[in-house]
C-alpha cells in the first residue's frame, strides 16, 4: 500500500486486518501499553486546504503516537503562499522532508494528483464530495467492535448522500466486509447512479435496520435544511421507537441538533457518535503505520 | 485531586505542596536536569474558547516538558465545529483521547461543567471573571521564591478587581497561606461583599505594603480607562517612592503601559513581573502531573 | 557564535562548517540515520511579527529533528498581546522558557534588538529589507552539492534586489565564499551603493552565468509587476536558451509563475528550487545546533 486515497483500492482482507490494527492500537492505548514507535524520526505534514478540526486533530494525535514529528501546512490562512499553485505547495511541503502527506482539499482528486506530482505516500483526509476514507475505515472499526460481526448487518445511510464524501466512502467499504446498505433521504439528494437498493420513506425502512447512520446536512456545500426534510428525516425519540431495540445510531459530527437528529437521541445509549471519534485515531494510527515502512504490518 | 477548577478547593498543605513542586521544577529546568516524564504517552488537550497566549503558551510548553502529546484544540477560530455546542466539543475532545483538559471560557463554570460531562480531569485556565486559579499559583511560587515565607506577606491588589479573575483566585489562596491582603481600587471596582478590608487610598496604603500586585484594565471585559484612574491608581516612579524599599511590583500581563503601571516602574528592580512568566512553566508542570496519576505526586 | 543575525558576522571557514555539517545532517536524515539530539530539553521559540510559512515549517522541523520542545508565538495573529510592545513580547517568551528564539520582523534590526534585550541566542529569520541569512546559507549549501566547488562561481541574481532580504544577505555570503554576484534588474530596484558590478542587460549577462538567482517581486513591500519587467526580465524558455548547458536556476519562492518565471522554465531540469527547500530544514538544524552549546559543533 504506497497511498490511501480512496477505499475502492482495497479488498476485504485488507480492510479487515486495518480495522483488526486499529482495534489492536485503541486496547493498547486504553490499557495505557507503549505503541510501536513506526514512525520515529518520520514526518507527517497535515496539509488541509479546507478548514477541518476533529479530523486533522485525529492525524495529528495518531502522528505523535506512532513517533512522529508533525509539520501542519495551513494553505487556508498561509498568507505567503497565497496565489502558490497547489502543485507548487505540495512540491514544496514534501521537499521540506515530510514523509507522508495528509491532504484535504474542496476539489475531487486533488490527492491523487498530489501523491502523482511528489512521489510520497498521500492519506486522502476528503476530497470535496468524493471520498474520506479513514472515516469509512473508522465507522468499521466502530461497528465491528460493537457487532462483533459486520456480515449480514443493515445499514441505512440517511440524508444529504450525494454531497457526503463519507457516505462516498461507506458505499464502497460496507459491502465490501458483507453489510447491506441502504440509502435513505429526498431523491434530490441521492446519487443517480446509485448501485444499491433506495428505500425513499425513512418510516419504513427504520425497522429492518442495525445501524441508522445519519449525514450532516452540508449547508456549506449547498445543501439546504427544509421544513419538510426535518419533517420526514429527522431522527426522533418517536422516529426511533420504530427502530429494533438494540439497534444504534452514527454520525461522522459535527452533528446539526435539532436538524438531522434531536437532542434526545444523539444523547440516548443507541448513540456511537462518541465510539466513532475514539475510534479516530487508532484507525489513522493504523493507516499510517501502514504507509510507512515496506515491512508488512497489516 | 482530580481536578483543578478552584483555587478554593485547596487548603494549605496542598497549596504549598504545589509551590515546592514547581519550585524543584524550575530549579531542575534551570539545571538542564531531566525531568520525570510523567505524561509520557498522555495526551494533554488546551481547549481554549477564549484567545489566550502566555497562559496557553505556559500549558503548552508544561505538557511536552512531561512527556505529554499535545493537542490544540481552537474553538475560537475551528470554522467546521461553529455552531456545535460547548458539550458537543469537549465529548469530542475527549473521545479523541485526550487525558486532561485545560479549559478557558468567557462564561464562569464551564471547565467544571466540562469536567462533569466528560469525567476528565480539567484544568480550569480562567472562567468568565470567575477564577484563574494556575495564575494565583504561579504568583504563590514567585512570593515564596522572593521572599521566603508568605506568612504575615502584606499585599495589595489594585485596580479593577470585579472583573479580574486573577483576583478572584488570589484573593482565596494568599489568605489560605497566611498572606495579609488588601483590595484597592475605585469603589465601584471592588466586590461587593468583599470579606477582606478595603483600603480606598492607594498612597494611604503603599507605606504599609510588601507587594503592589496591579491589574489589567480589562476593557475587553467592559473595564473604562479614565483620567481619574490613571490620576489616582496608575503605579508611577513618585508614588512608587512611598513604598518600602524591599516591596516588590508584580502584574500577571500583559501590561498596559501609561495606564496601570509606568515604563520606569515596570522595568524598575522592584518589578517581578518577568518572574511570574518564568514560574509559569513549572507551576503548570506542577498542577499537571498532580493530576496524573493516583500515586502521590504532591 | 551567541546568534545567528547577519551573514556578515560570519568568515569564510564558519560558513564552510555550516554548510558541510548542514549536507551532513541532509544525508543522514535521507539515510533514515539518527541525528544527534542536540537540543533535547530545550525550547525552540518560532516569533514570526510577519506571517511566514515555508521558513517557519523549516525551522519547526529543524527544531524537533534535534529533540527540541517547540513555542509558536504568533504575534500577528495573538489577540490577547495585540497593544504590547516587541519588548514586552519578547521578553514574555524568553522567561516561559525559551533557550532560542527565532525572528522575522518587518523592521530591520529588530533580531538585533530582541537578542539585546532577552540575552538569549537569536536566530534572524528576515528583518525588513535587510537580512534573511538561513536562506542564504540554504542556497549556498545549495550551490555548494550541485556544483562541488563554490570558487569561481558566477552567480546573477536578478529582479527586485533592493527590496529582497535574501539578496541582502546573499550579497554578503556568496563573495566570502569566493563567488562572482552580478546584481541584474531595472535600474531603480538595484541597491544604490552596491559595490558589485552591476549589468544592466538580463539578455547579455545570461551567457556568462551558472547560476540564475530570481527573486520574487515583492508586491507586498511595493514592488509593482510592469510589463516592461516581465519583458525584460521574466525568464522564459527562449531567454534560458542563452545559458550554458550546465547553468542552474534558482529562486526562494514562493514563485510568481507567469511574472519573473514561466512555467517551462520553473519545472525544467535546470531548476534547483525544490533542492534548495530541501537543504532548507538541514541548514536551520546546523545553526540552531550551532548555538545551542558552548561546545565546539562547528
Amino acid at each position: 500500500m504506497k497511498d490511501f486515497l480512496t477505499i475502492r483500492a482495497l479488498g476485504r482482507s485488507d480492510l479487515e486486518s486495518l480495522i483488526d490494527r486499529a482495534a489492536g492500537l485503541r486496547d493498547a492505548i486504553g490499557l495505557g501499553e507503549p505503541v510501536e514507535q513506526r514512525l520515529l524520526g518520520r514526518c507527517v505534514a497535515n496539509v488541509f486546504f479546507e478548514p477541518s478540526t476533529r479530523t486533522r486533530l485525529s492525524f495529528d494525535l495518531a502522528a505523535q503516537r506512532l513517533g512522529a514529528h508533525l509539520l501542519t501546512f495551513d494553505p487556508a490562512t498561509a498568507s505567503t503562499s497565497k496565489g502558490e499553485s497547489v502543485r507548487d505547495t505540495a512540491i514544496t511541503i514534501a521537499a521540506l522532508g515530510a514523509d507522508i502527506l495528509v491532504v484535504r482539499h474542496a476539489e475531487e482528486g486533488v490527492p491523487q494528483l498530489i501523491a502523482d506530482w511528489t512521489g510520497l505516500p498521500v492519506v486522502n483526509a476528503g476530497d470535496g464530495t468524493n471520498e474520506h476514507p479513514t472515516q469509512a475505515l473508522v465507522d468499521a472499526v466502530t461497528l465491528k467492535r460493537h457487532f462483533g460481526e459486520l456480515d449480514g448487518l443493515r445499514v441505512g445511510i440517511v440524508g444529504d448522500i450525494s454531497h457526503s464524501r463519507v457516505a462516498g466512502s461507506l458505499v464502497h467499504a460496507l459491502p465490501v466486509l458483507g453489510v447491506d446498505v441502504k440509502l435513505i433521504g429526498p431523491r434530490e439528494w441521492l446519487p443517480p447512479g446509485a448501485h444499491l437498493p433506495a428505500a425513499i420513506s425513512f418510516d419504513e425502512a427504520l425497522p429492518g435496520l442495525d445501524v441508522v447512520y445519519l449525514l450532516r446536512v452540508q449547508t456549506e456545500r449547498g445543501g439546504a435544511i427544509t421544513e419538510s426534510y426535518v419533517r420526514d428525516y429527522q431522527l426522533s425519540l418517536t422516529r426511533s421507537s420504530l427502530l429494533r431495540e438494540d439497534a444504534v445510531i452514527m454520525h461522522p459530527g459535527p452533528m446539526n441538533r435539532g436538524v438531522e437528529i434531536t437532542d434526545d437521541v444523539a444523547d440516548s445509549p443507541r448513540s456511537l457518535i462518541a465510539e466513532q471519534v475514539r475510534n479516530g485515531v487508532p484507525a489513522r494510527m493504523a493507516v499510517l503505520g501502514a504507509l510507512a515502512g515496506s515491512d508488512a504490518w497489516l
